[in-house]
């Protein structure tokens, strides 16, 4: 596979010891010119130190570097991890001749432990050094924890007459669940974009891709999806409104939404990818909870693991979403196979719907017949893999 | 162990043949005269037919018998399901020669099945025909489904001069989660209480104990706790408000924590009873909220199942609570050894806290230091055994 480029963009991934394994855990993301940037973070109340510092940064709306480490989250760290945080960027900025107030932190991996400096720095160092533009892979690599694959994704589009790249870089496997999916991301176009208008563009591409996947339903300290536009192609700013908003939007949410599936496919321990999607809702807020309480009941996910089309589990879970539902005109299939018809289980088609669900990917499609709205949630199983690689003394 | 009596009460445990395991699957519960009667049902919007007739039932608020079969829910099974359960009432009563509108029936096992009625009709031929008040632990069996042992308990106090008898039976290993906590429990006395009281003490225990137990955070549709006061004893029926109600409110309260601990012991796959408590909270539903956050993420319970004193994932589940916090307010200790202090990781306590967590039981203490409310929940660990019990086709 040949690597993903984004013109005036720079990139790096390095080995600095972070992780016993050896592996890759120092990313750089550089822009030859400070990028319009646009960012969610989680929504978790425990935030880690380089989010915290992160938030601040995004204040300013540019962002020029990205410096991420893997392996320790700094989360749960005090003061001493925000001055870690700090002291990271402005090591960044100095070897990279940039202004340290252009420089957004990002860690992930174990939470609790102190970033250890020493590395860092001497990761730092290296990194600078061997910044190029055909490192894409490489910095992909640098952000994984336990993630089985790179996440990468990259498309193209032309926005008034000038040809923009997009592309995307992901990690994420376990402590994945919706709002800001437990993860970290970085989206980066050499389309110009005003700052609004890239805002709007992320919030509403990450609404049915990143935030609507779930691996445990467990929520990180340390989400962060960041889009840097640094506007090299040249193109006329793509502003609010525009056909050209309409485009660049689509292209990011089909970009997004193939990194989402990616994070559920490399769930921890999963052997399954499963849409649940909720229709006939009073309101998609609904229709999100419904589908959630489903994606994430480990009874459902065994029963998944298991090839079990179990339409019990799936009716209990519909039924303490603490939604308002009337369970006589629910239906419920696997692939169009009905279980569930008008509340009441269907058995006659067991054999064929046990077929659907040992296929490695399919859908639970839920229809409540209460109204017109509608949402998915992809989640993955639950399977003895899954307890393995939790219960590992300090993963 | 000599069996548990309740003066005035008969019990039959018969197996008829809903379980292929030819294991015990209905049981009897009768009084010898029409007993005051309070209950709580499952909160799930979808209800069991057993529960739909029982609700029904309760109205009166007069329940001589109870007729339970374990094997099969009769979930999901719409009108038929319906009658299929007043038949069962119907020919229960004409066995026992009592009003049919004061049997009260329940069911647990596999949601979406009919109700094999021929089985269910010569069990109840053949429970009729060994009534006795010296089989409490049959029925306390006839309930089980995924259970590995029986939960019974009994106690005895004075009220106003006489001696009266509480006990309990309880069943519940998978789909237990709080609000009545996905279960069936049946606790008996001979003493006499008024309808009004009787409720009050139900409902006030049950806050406590059954509701505050979580195995798998997933909540059934049959769930039901039934406390019947038959009034042998010959007491002054017990007022609210009264010193005889705080007396019986108190030995039922720790009956039901007693039956409430053993459902979590009996969790499935359970090598760990945990108690999660939160303290200084702003209010016990903010407390209970962290708690249940906590007792029933899946990352933080594969840990306790590693015996992993892994505070992060407990961290970020209280901080996905969606309650407002203050982070670096935050203390957490497993059995007093603290793990994190003001928010901040304790890492030099690592190997005391990992003794900690090789215990069969102890307690996640979590101090917000907000207020001056608290709760706790007791959950149980995630394990190989979970996954293999709940993946198994169609358990």
């Amino acid at each position: 596979m040949s690597t993903i480029r984004v013109p005036g963009f720079k990139f790096a991934g390095v080995a600095c010891g972070i992780k016993k394994s050896r592996r890759k855990d120092l990313a750089f993301i550089l822009s030859e010119r400070p990028a319009t940037a646009a960012a969610l973070f989680t929504t978790n109340w425990v935030r880690a130190a380089p989010v915290i510092v992160g938030m601040r940064r995004m204040r300013r709306g540019l962002i020029q570097a990205v410096v991420i480490n893997s392996g320790v989250a700094n989360a749960c760290t005090g003061a001493q991890g925000v001055r870690d945080a700090e002291t990271t960027c402005r090591e960044t900025a100095l070897r990279l001749d940039i202004d340290p107030g252009l420089v957004l932190p990002s860690s992930t991996g174990l939470i609790g432990l102190p970033l250890p400096m020493d590395k860092i720095l001497s990761g730092i160092e290296k990194a600078a050094a061997v910044l190029s533009d055909g490192s894409f892979f490489q910095a992909a690599r640098a952000i994984l924890t336990t993630d089985r694959f790179i996440k990468t994704a990259s498309a193209s589009c032309r926005l008034a007459g000038k040809q923009v790249v997009v592309a995307g870089m992901a990690k994420g496997a376990g402590m994945i669940a919706p709002k800001v999916a437990t993860m970290l991301a970085y989206i980066l176009t050499d389309a110009a974009v005003e700052p609004r208008c890239l805002r709007a563009i992320l919030r509403n591409a990450a609404a049915k891709t990143f935030n609507a996947v779930t691996v445990d339903g467990d929520m990180s300290t340390n989400d962060t999806v960041l889009f840097l536009a640094n506007g090299v192609a040249g193109n006329p700013p793509v502003r609010s409104g525009s056909r050209e908003e309409e485009v660049l939007l689509n292209v990011v949410k089909e970009l997004m939404g193939s990194l989402a599936l990616k994070l559920v496919e490399d769930g921890e321990g999963a052997t399954k990818v499963v849409e649940v999607r909720v229709q006939g809702s009073r309101s998609s807020a609904e229709a999100r909870k419904i589908a959630y309480t489903v994606a994430t009941s480990q009874l459902v996910k065994a029963a998944f693991f298991g090839e079990d089309p179990n339409y019990g589990r799936i009716m209990a879970a519909i039924g303490r979403a603490e939604v308002p539902i009337k369970p006589e005109r629910v239906d419920v299939s696997f692939d169009g196979v009905t279980v569930v018809k008008r509340g009441v289980g269907v058995n006659s088609t067991e054999q064929e719907a046990a077929r659907v669900l040992k296929q490695p990917s399919f859908s639970v499609r839920i229809h409540l017949r209460q109204g017109k709205a509608s949402a998915s949630v992809w989640t993955s199983d639950l399977s003895h893999e899954y307890v393995r690689i939790n219960s590992a003394y300090r993963t």
